[in-house]
């Protein structure tokens, strides 16, 4: 027997694309709906075959028993009462929103059954022609239970992301937010801030360090500005930890001091190598 | 008839490895000599067939007639003159260096035929072991030459660089140095910078935008050591310019100022979107 009967997709984009993509490919529910904003949408998520029917309007989730909201976070917030309204009692809800506290907070108050999930999977291309079912092979997701969260949300969406091939970790939304500042806002920062830096006569001779460094500054802009302002604090604080850091090789080398340099220099070099 | 007769590489890593193993592959000499640090890495490049003979002895490179030293700058530094005793009055000279200013403003007082190579390839991976005769293919080599620069050398290196695959380019040391502190010393400063500022705890968390973000701070500590001190001022305004961009994002954050941070966000989109 499949997980789910009736999934309900909002946001037909890369991530809540692959996840329907992956629901229908391994079978994890009988069916699977969608809603897009425009029409068009609509039509190339159908045309995909990513979902089994398809909507502009929420009518269309009506008897869902999961709901998977994956639009940006500013835009859950705005959505949420006219969602709502077509919720069953039973239904479990979870988004894939990348910052977690706002959300929780916010999301857990309107839905009975709601449980934070982020799948830590994605590209710097976004859209539903760069999804794929199996977007979420042996990465990682965190679900974010608070004291509200019910038993049963929590399993199901264990085994769902489970399902899609991701390990899933528990988290505090407070501790989701502090972590993901660093190892994921912080970096997209950096990124824009990067390539903005560069004189643009000078950038005919970028070579390969360059564009990975600054690959995810080509991410959606409205998309990461919601991440930001939605774990401001958090964000403040990394790149406080940033600049500190910055501080201290930009004295090194003003100084000509080689062994501090060095030092610095090894030590990145060392965490960086035990990554991957 | 090849374009070379002997060519000496100093420093048989992956630069200079590949150089060596390009020239071999596009005949562009009748024999190449090695001469390295250590007898392990003369006797690896032997057997790696990467140069017909090896030496830890500068004194292989007599009667060549291109010496090519590929070695970290702070090192061409101090064997210029144990270099200088076993080069013949014709003998062309290059290096690899990735800064110019300092290098050729010495070693064109060292050498008659000294012109500056820098060619714009490279992986975060070094050594024999990962060297490639197709390194340079389809890559850009910088030629910084000077007043004092011949026509022949000049003409020589840029066939050389024409014969591995690159398209050579012509600037001037201190344009050079200015230029390459933006697009190439920078990011390996914020690499390096970033990825110190991640909690130790965290990093299980990272995903593949921090690591692409972070590459390159695996790369060699002492080779990088060496740039960014001999290419100090420039880099310092890099820094710079890089701290006036972070400024700018910290403020638009802090003060939830959603249309600054969409522009600053949209801008390095639409930059990095036009690099590849």
């Amino acid at each position: 027997m499949p997980l789910f009967n009736k999934v309900a997709v909002i946001g037909t984009g890369l991530i809540g694309g692959s996840i329907a993509l992956g629901i229908k490919k391994k079978k994890l529910a009988r069916e699977v709906v969608g809603v897009s904003r425009h029409k068009k949408s609509v039509f190339l998520a159908l045309k995909m075959k990513v979902i089994d029917q398809g909507s502009v309007s929420f009518k269309i989730i009506k008897g869902a028993d999961l709901l998977i909201i994956a639009i940006p976070v500013d835009a859950i917030l705005t959505l949420k009462k006219r969602i709502l309204k077509y919720i069953d009692k039973g239904c479990i809800v979870t988004d894939v929103g990348s910052t977690k506290e706002k959300i929780v907070n916010c999301l857990e108050k309107t839905f009975i059954n709601y449980i934070g999930s982020h799948p830590l999977a994605g590209l710097e291309k976004r859209g539903i022609v760069n999804a794929r079912p199996c977007l979420f092979e042996d990465s990682l997701c965190i679900l974010t239970p608070t004291k509200e969260t019910s038993f049963l949300a929590l399993k199901k969406m264990r085994e769902l992301w489970k399902g899609l091939g991701a390990k899933t970790i528990i988290l505090t939304p407070k501790i989701h937010d502090s972590i993901l500042s660093f190892v994921s806002h912080l970096p997209h920062i950096i990124a824009s801030v990067l390539i903005n830096s560069i004189p643009r006569d000078s950038l005919r001779f970028a070579s390969g360090g360059l564009k990975d460094t600054t690959r995810i500054a080509a991410s959606d802009a409205l998309l990461w500005r919601g991440i930001f302002l939605t774990n401001r604090k958090n964000v403040l604080k990394a790149i406080e930890s940033f600049e500190n850091n910055l501080a201290k090789i930009k004295s090194a080398i003003k100084n000509s001091n080689a062994k501090a340099l060095e030092k610095i220099l090894l030590q990145s070099k060392k965490i960086r190598e035990a990554l991957e």
